[in-house]
């Protein structure tokens, strides 16, 4: 039995969410409002944040070790190649789009105008997400200039960097906040990745209050 | 040859410096006033993050990603064990102390009280101290309880999750914010990390303006 403990809009759950579906794993997913701190979610993991895995009777949690277990433990499909430096180039690439890409551009949009209000922390600080609307237009800029030379974002194979940079770009696309006319190479990347069987949970995903515009899912967008 | 731009009280600086040492490689270390973001860093690194490493004619930045790099291309000692369940037990704690640990305590004492100072942003928020200075207790204490069941922190064996949490407390030792009373267990892990060869560059650090207390490069603290 595999079992997610998650929130919709989260990257980090979005990845993993990816991961188990490339991975042929059935997961049932069970949302969790991590803010609140409940005893309970506490005990399932004191670092206090989502996604948390249980997986039989272990418990899980950080998106990017749980990714790479998932990759060792069940090979098929590779998600990470197996050349060192390959494997560096997406180590990298993901750790730019959780770090830099969610500090700079995530956290600054998705999280003052959606998780704010969800978690009853007053409205968005409007600096904020103009410097997010700013800054994400740098990222687009980046992934463009890197899928000029690349088929996907760390190569020519698709791996978790392709799906961590989705994760971020779908959780933000929910809230029309991706001008997906400012690079082809993105837009025709997002489109390959979008039509995956495996995304097809994350374009089901229906926040309260917070209903997707129509393109969200539409794989033609 | 391998060049490395760092900052002295950089974690993310310390844990490269760290795995280099222990696998016997020599490495040219330039300070880099990273938070001018110079067009000539910005170059090396476009996340205009510190560590950035020069290998040869490649440049490497992501403390994380370079770290398994290295343990990948030169496998003696191994930092990462064989095992899947222990690799992720291991990578789950490099980002427990990367990245809780680090927003939660190194962020809010060593960046407002050393950081701050040395990038010219003013003085150190009172608030932001004071909760740095209770969270570690929490973080002692959770290391303190995986020591009592475990040699090092990850399992029997010493591995990267060791010098990711010693790459942050001996910064924030520098500053005299670790009360070593508080787990003799947490204590005695520290000194054995501490008299390791690799240690030694860390503890001749200095930073201009900040003086190390005595104890800092005592390895009988």
């Amino acid at each position: 039995m595999v079992r997610l403990y998650h929130v919709a809009l989260s990257p980090f759950c979005r990845k993993v969410r990816l991961t188990l579906a490339e991975k042929k794993i059935e997961v049932e997913l069970v949302e969790e409002r991590y803010w609140e701190q409940g005893p309970d979610f506490l005990r399932r993991n004191p670092a206090g944040k989502v996604p948390v895995m249980k997986w039989d009777n272990r418990t899980m949690s950080e998106s990017q070790a749980i990714c790479e277990w998932l990759d060792e433990t069940i090979p098929q499909p590779p998600l990470l190649p197996r050349d060192p430096d390959a494997r560096y180039e997406v180590r990298r690439l993901c750790a730019w789009f959780d770090d830099k890409f969610h500090n700079e551009v995530t956290s600054k949009l998705l999280y003052e105008r959606v998780n704010k209000k969800i978690m009853g922390l007053g409205y968005p600080d409007s600096k904020a997400v103009k410097a997010g609307a700013t800054r994400i237009k740098y990222h687009l800029d980046y992934m463009g200039w890197l899928l000029d030379q690349r088929r996907w974002l760390a190569g020519d194979a698709m791996t978790l960097a392709d799906f961590a940079a989705a994760a971020h770009l779908s959780c933000l696309d929910y809230n029309c906040d991706v001008d997906w006319n400012r690079s082809a190479a993105v837009k025709e990347w997002y489109a390959k990745i979008k039509s995956r069987p495996s995304f097809r949970s994350l374009l089901a995903d229906q926040v309260p209050g917070f209903p997707p515009p129509a393109h969200y899912a539409d794989l033609d967008f």
